[in-house]
């Protein structure tokens, strides 16, 4: 219908159909990083992510996929690796503020909104361009939480998600398995069955993150060895 | 006419007839956003709103379409979330800001004013876009108010209004079927209908949101019990 | 005579011919926006503005055309609604100030002096466009006055003069039948007059804003009643 | 000699042959504008403008050609009349502040200094176009003076000179015509022929501008009856 | 697939399939860098840098390659040398403020972090380019450390790894040679081998850098004798 | 060698052969300025300045081509006015705030340097063009000085020189007639030869600026009277 | 390989092969300066400089090639003279600044670093060129130092350097006949040769610039009399 579809893909400016295409381009890198899957399981939240790990001498720990954010927060995305690294940086700093001024964590829709604030302003504005991640946020304030937002800047909560590669298999497969006070163990065995199925290649304690938050101990990033158990 | 519109489709210039072709494509972005229905009722004004969750696992809750700003302001928004994000904190700073000064809740043309000279700044300078959506902003000061904002920035009251996708059908339900001093119910009621119209998937009491502003209570969002009472 | 003259009309450049093509597409919005006409009568300076209501829900008194700006100040404007809003705030602010430190209504030439600076300004630097409004500012300081500022930026006082649609029309209807020193009575017959030759669909008092400034009463907006009285 | 001239006209760029082309263009825009003329007399230095008044209805004495800036300056422009008016604002500013520092008038020299300095700016840095007028700047400081400055900034004394459409004519009767030390009222007379002999139109009180000053009165415009005395 | 590829690979944007080319070009920069290798040895790391002297005059030791950056850090790069040695000046800029607030060594994931946010801007904002240097950042905290960034600006920590010229050939090397544990000396070997292997010119101690942190005696640079014992 | 010569002569950018086009194009915009001569004379510096006087209304001694900068330094430029006086200004003031700090004449090799400074950012910045003048500097400190600063920025002392229009022809009569030591007059006397050459036009004292600085009384610019006589 | 090489040869863009081109270009421009040679001597570094002077009239001391930076530091650039101008203005008060905190010269690396970060600012910001030089950096600190910058803005130290015309023949003879421990006039002859065999004309006192700098004397520029007696 438009004989030069390229007129409206740069810079932040609507095309004619009112599509950001610099935003579906950013889909685009996200669709490149590894899968990573969130679930609110029986009072707690798990987030299990897949680390595309092609060389061997590469030290597996030092490609996080999932991250601290405050004591009951943390996050996962998939994207541009620095891109995340900088939303990471912008996440610690917003809920160690809040800390500071109100002395208690910041729940975690307040911090979602915090980062789509700031992603939305990479929508808009000319210079520079959006970021290329999607993320899940997963907490625990009154009950545990689980947020996405993609590279549009908008977030949504869900029981259960995926992003990155496979996302579309990772959330058929969520849709038919996930059950509501599934236990964190079923909900970890669903992560992983469904990080198989999207990949070829073996996944092993080394290529999987797991973190898990709930109430009593907040955030716990899964150990090597607690992580081997569940493969 | 003109051989290459496409000359005067980007940033903010005016084209040869006076069009700013951005506002125009940030319009298309907001018929792409689900229905809201606003309706003057009874010393009351209702707001309605449609969800479109296309996903099984996404929380309905955290899909908000109808925000509180203010004990007697309320707003919903159909286009992009996360400018509707943005101008919704950019309300509630407004508002709050009002209150430590003044004392009182702002009135609802002053908010829908201010957003206005946000939203109309977006269509004057270069360097960033119109924000891509539609705002319908109710509240109660002396008597129940109901505005729309777009995309150019204009903003006009109505005794019942609707943004976003299938607005033109609403519109002509609400012309012919819209009474002055219609009850709450009838307002919810006729919303409803409307939605239901526009939209070939039921609605139910998760991808809809109510929320009613009166003298007495000021601004209440109906629960999902309450909603489900007028399905 | 130049084989594209799209080389010259974006941003704020001239063209060979000592054009600014910004400005000139800026009047064509201009002449999208409904009639307003404003008449020196005996003593006083009235406004009479038509307001193009095509949507029945849409609340006539909503749909602003003429503004209190101070004590003995009004303005009405023709064009982008939002821009109106935008330059009636500045007027607003400016003889707000200008009471505070003078104790006085600001002259209303000032006034329009210190519009048209604002609009300049959007006529000579990059990265902005031209104010997309015509405004018609009248007042009483020494005598009745009344102005008329256009996106050049220019401004002149007129005993009798019409912007937006139809203004040609307008200003010949005027041209034949003002008389000065007509009654306040008079002038608001001839501009409903106008506004009737100018418009297919018939006015009423919802479609019709009317204010009178003299040196008694200062500005006042006519109500409904009043208005319908010259129906 | 050069395929492609557009390339070199738009922004403050030199072309291959050192010429800055907005420049000139703007020159096109100042010889649309009505014919302003100054000529120094004996012991005083005058201005006389054209008004070009199409509309019936425009308050002749609102289309103001000739401004004071301070008690021994004063100032005419032909071109677009929002870049005049800007200009005659920054003057008026600075020559106050002169006076504030020095409590005596600036020399007529030195403001026109000031506005070339001004203009030079808009000539120099992307972003803004130059300014679209020239102007005659008339004073008495040790002796009657008479500048013009046009777009490109550079401004020249004159012992008559004229600006605006008709210029080459007008300087060709000047040329012919003047003598040193002609009194006032053969100055006006004189720049009233040319006036006329440029425009088809009959001039009046109503489309003329004069202002005359020397050292005893200083900066002193004409009234209506004055003028027409010259008619 | 794209007719028009160059549309997208200039400035901070995306490409349809999510990519940014300037990143990717900056990758070719780094490409054109002499080989630099880090290896994790017994309780220390070892740096070894190839400098492609092609000058016979040049002062072998002017050409730095290895730089210490804190008392237990150092770090070398490929690519464009000015970038680097502007990064190596923020390096050292950020560990000493770090030493000077908390008198202790910063982490070495800390400062590759610092890093990877300066780059990442530079992969996001228009207006600057991305650094053309990919960087080997080796240290002892807790454990000997090493971090590689690249102009994407994303960084993981290696056993052992290489960039610059022959990357690919040093890396599958060290896949097949690398043993934990082995000690400094036989981590020189292995480093000196591969940069034989990739460059024809024969190494001798003025074209190699090489640096050995460990626990007890942090950052050492070898002297040119005790590089030459190695050939 | 180069299809498209025109891609690189437009903003502050190297041409493939190391070449700055707006610096080029603007030496096109000083040599349609008026010459000016400068003379290293027998203790003296000798300023000699022709002014292209084509319209007989404008007043001679306005169109100042020699300015005093300081008690022992003037200038002279070719090219575009505004810009002449926009750098006449700079230098004023560094002399002036010289003067103040030191109390002394600043050297005129400093203010040359000052000059250059101003002027190659004017090369090397985006956004605005190279100043379109060369300007000859003359001044006396420990001995007489004489710079010549063009648009490119560079400066250089000469014992004789010209600018602007027939730079050519007057460097080649300066190099066969000037000698060491020639007194002020017959340096006087061989720049007027210069000029008259040039020029078809008679010369006489109203287009003629002469200037003389030496130890003793610093800087002179000469009468009419004091002109008249070397004519 | 790529149809349109033009399209990455402006600004601070990479081009597909990781290619600066704006650098490369800005190469071009210091390839057409004159000739500048340093050698590291016995005990001291020398600089010889060529003066390109083709006009007669031109003073050849203001022509300066080589420059005094601090007692201890000197240097010589090829190029734009502008250019170098600005860099030398910097380096002198970043000395002077170092001097006043340290009561210390600053080490002859430590100027060339801070010179390489502001040259490497230009080649990585949009809105600026890199700087069109390259410079020979000598010194004196614990011993004789000599280094070269270029537009790239990398830094190396050389036993003995050549820039600008004529650079690789300069090299080429540096190769063969520079010897360690040459004496300070061995040095001078070898650098009066290079300079001989590139250009046509022939050298003398006037068109060469010598520089030397030992520990006991610091910077030392030859006078007239003293280059004459290496000719």
């Amino acid at each position: 219908m438009y004989p030069n579809i390229q007129a409206y893909d740069r810079g932040g400016m609507f095309s004619p159909e009112g599509k950001l295409f610099q935003v579906e381009y950013a889909k685009e890198a996200v669709k490149k990083g590894a899968t990573s899957i969130g679930i609110i399981a029986d009072k707690s939240v798990v987030l299990i992510a897949h680390k595309n790990i092609t060389e061997p001498l590469l030290i597996p720990s030092s490609l996080q996929k999932i991250f601290r954010i405050d004591s009951f927060i943390g996050t996962t995305y998939s994207g541009l690796v620095s891109d995340g690294l900088h939303i990471i940086g912008l996440m610690r700093s917003k809920t160690q503020t809040h800390r500071m001024i109100y002395d208690e964590t910041e729940s975690v829709e307040t911090i979602a909104k915090e980062v789509s604030e700031e992603m939305q302003q990479a929508t808009q504005y000319g210079g520079l361009r959006p970021f290329g991640i999607s993320l899940l946020i997963a907490g625990f304030d009154s009950k545990p939480r689980l947020f996405e937002i993609e590279p549009a800047a908008a977030f949504y909560g869900y029981k259960a998600d995926a992003i990155g590669a496979g996302k579309k298999v990772a959330e058929e497969i969520l849709v038919k398995e996930y059950k509501e006070n599934m236990s964190v163990d079923e909900s970890i065995d669903l992560g992983l069955k469904i990080i198989n199925k999207i990949n070829v290649k073996k996944i092993n304690e080394d290529n999987i993150d797991i973190a898990v938050i709930n109430k009593e101990k907040g955030y716990i990033q899964l150990s090597l060895k607690e992580i081997s158990k569940y493969l």
